[in-house]
């Protein structure tokens, strides 16, 4: 028999309790684990539920229950939760959190108390939801050197961007669309600024290079700017518009980001549509590996955080989380204005001739009823500084989206 | 230290030690195990490699070196690769193995020698390649119950019907193109008739229900019988023609088979192409989630066995493989030919009354330039065996092929 304890009853907590209870015989008969679910703790009461009994209000129930030997973590925010993990696990209690905000800003904190308490911290929920991403990355991929990570981490911003592409809609008929069907919040910012999107790829290029990024330090572009124009000749070109979290290894260095993408339609993320997430995995011995799946919901993050709580009561005492030390400065990180890419650019109040003066050679694009003094191209290879000077002499700039390089 | 020995040199052998050799420093920095190749195993002699030394043609040494905690098989065959294999673990050493032959006809008396010993048994190559996906199913998804498996397992045949798609050839130029190409062996019969997609649906099958299914009761279709006319009816009906690896719970049974499908193309699986795997859970928790990747090749699959060793070496002394029982009979198996299915049907010398007369509503599909006297149409779900009869009275069957339930 191992107990297990629920920090907050909200969706993922009440999900994840859900899920416990559907297959709780089979986490038994096939995993050879016997897990009872000790306490939840929530300062609301939850009366008439089959499992009322198990409530309380006081984080000390479950921290002097020797018995508890796992913590799921499933509040969200920084605190009081940091607060309560860091006390679970200085007591020697594995926990394990879908809070993203958490391990992005205290993750590396965390990690180290684990590890000097013996126990484990999992995050498998904070980052793709039902995906397992992960915990593949640093078990099953571990012989490899990650050399790049690409991935579509927030679903709310893919179905605005899938109806955009899909049904033509602008960019706030989609929007409201999301908020109508519960994928977007009232205040939608997070979601579209790619604030959420950020988190996610701190957390997954701090696990595969061993150090602790914060969001502050990554370049983050949101969806908001695009059009349904930048759309539409995204379409004709071949691309598919995306919002991509990124990281890849340039030099010694390491160059995190989010901003929204030209994704080739010959590439495994472009069919990456609606809530579902897909994180495209790259290293030097197994090429590319893709992880798709839902990315958010109720039942989808629950099963992410209760299979670590299955692994983590299964191999109590092991250290098995991945790993990454805390970074004293951010001189690791990568400057993208000096990196190199290749943009998209639509301007207005300009000519072919012009633009070819100035960027050389480039690729044209077309759509349908263009106005006649509208230009939209695709630059060579340089660097985002060059690209923004050039456009300052260029005209009135519309938008400016990267290339995925697939 | 952790010693580990590799058994075999041939491609996926000399892609380990060479995986091993670029990344060693890497795997020790990042997940704290200094990993020692011990021995290779191989009856033939490579001289002038920078570690020719490590080569030995006698099995004794590795077993006899209690350094030697792990031992890759990467031979190939049932034989002598059992009998090595049992060794291994009889003296309580890990094994990581590669071979799905051998995992999909001994898979559960090695999982319980391993068992027995205290060791582990691995496999996550054998089974798309480098793709993590029998690792994360046991662990990160085993809250869940699992209700349906579905996959493209073999790189070959996707390859031979991606051509067939996107370039209009004809199976006999696309298999040539694909022997060209080294995708496809001289004899090709174990990819194209299905017998390497059924051993990799075998394995899927035992970890995800618990207990061994063997081969020779997967109902097996491959794709010598396609044609360009079956492509161009599924292109313009909104299907990609897949060979598909599957397993459902029907009752208290399951169903495991290997057929090609006609697969939506708003399914994930549908985008899947060349020699690249994809593979789509479903589960009662997680809903649908698709592992996608290189299903074979030297280093995508050296990455996968290098994986499974570097966790054996982490977690030496604990029992973390998956687990299923050996069966003494099929009756766990569902009859196929009583279960409903939606099939494609292309017949010749017959007309749309004379379908509608015996199939009732179906959907009849076009293509260009049809002879007059052909028929193709989707049936409505039926039973195979009913399926046949109509068949059998409507003219000359061509082609018959089930549509994948998205």
């Amino acid at each position: 028999m191992s107990k297990f304890a629920v920090l907050g009853h909200g969706v993922v907590g009440s999900g994840t309790v859900e899920l416990f209870n559907m297959n709780r015989e089979l986490i038994h008969k096939r995993q050879g684990i016997d897990l009872e679910l000790g306490y939840i703790l929530d300062i609301r009461d939850f009366p008439g539920l089959p499992y009322s009994d198990k409530f309380t209000k006081n984080i000390d129930d479950i921290l002097n229950d020797d018995e508890v030997t796992v913590v799921a973590e499933v509040m969200g925010g920084v605190h009081p939760a940091y607060d309560f993990v860091l006390a679970c696990l200085n007591k020697g209690k594995s926990v394990c959190t879908s809070n993203k905000e958490l391990v992005a800003k205290k993750g590396a904190e965390l990690l180290r108390a684990a590890k000097e308490h013996n126990c484990n911290f999992m995050f498998e929920a904070s980052t793709g939801g039902a995906i397992p991403v992960l915990r593949p990355m640093h078990t099953c991929l571990a012989g490899n050197e990650i050399t790049r990570i690409a991935g579509i981490l927030n679903g709310t911003t893919n179905f605005i961007l899938t109806r955009m592409i899909e049904d033509d809609m602008d960019f706030a008929d989609a929007l409201k669309l999301a908020q109508d069907n519960g994928y977007a919040e009232k205040d939608p910012t997070a979601d579209i600024e790619g604030h959420d999107a950020c988190r996610k790829i701190c957390i997954l290029s701090s696990l595969a290079f061993g150090r602790h990024v914060y969001p502050e330090w990554v370049h983050c572009v949101g969806i908001s700017g695009i059009t349904i124009e930048d759309v539409a000749y995204a379409d004709k070109a071949g691309y598919s518009v995306k919002l991509i979290g990124s990281v890849e290894c340039v030099g010694d260095k390491i160059l995190p980001m989010v901003a929204p993408r030209f994704v080739p339609k010959s590439c495994e993320l472009s069919s990456v549509s609606d809530v579902f997430n897909g994180i495209m995995l790259y290293g030097n011995g197994f090429d590319q590996i893709m992880f798709y799946g839902k990315g958010a919901g109720k039942l989808p993050t629950a099963s992410a955080v209760l299979g670590d709580v299955i692994d983590c009561a299964k191999k109590s005492g092991t250290d098995m989380s991945g790993f990454w030390e805390d970074s004293a400065d951010n001189s690791f990180i990568a400057d993208y204005k000096t990196q190199t890419v290749r943009k998209y650019i639509r301007a207005a109040g300009t000519d072919r001739a012009k633009v070819t003066t100035l960027f050389g050679d480039v690729r044209f694009l077309s759509r349908d009823s263009a106005p006649s003094d509208e230009v939209a191209f695709i630059t060579s290879p340089m660097t985002e500084t060059d690209i923004r000077e050039k456009c300052e002499k260029l005209g009135q700039v519309k938008s400016d989206i990267r290339i995925y390089n697939a």
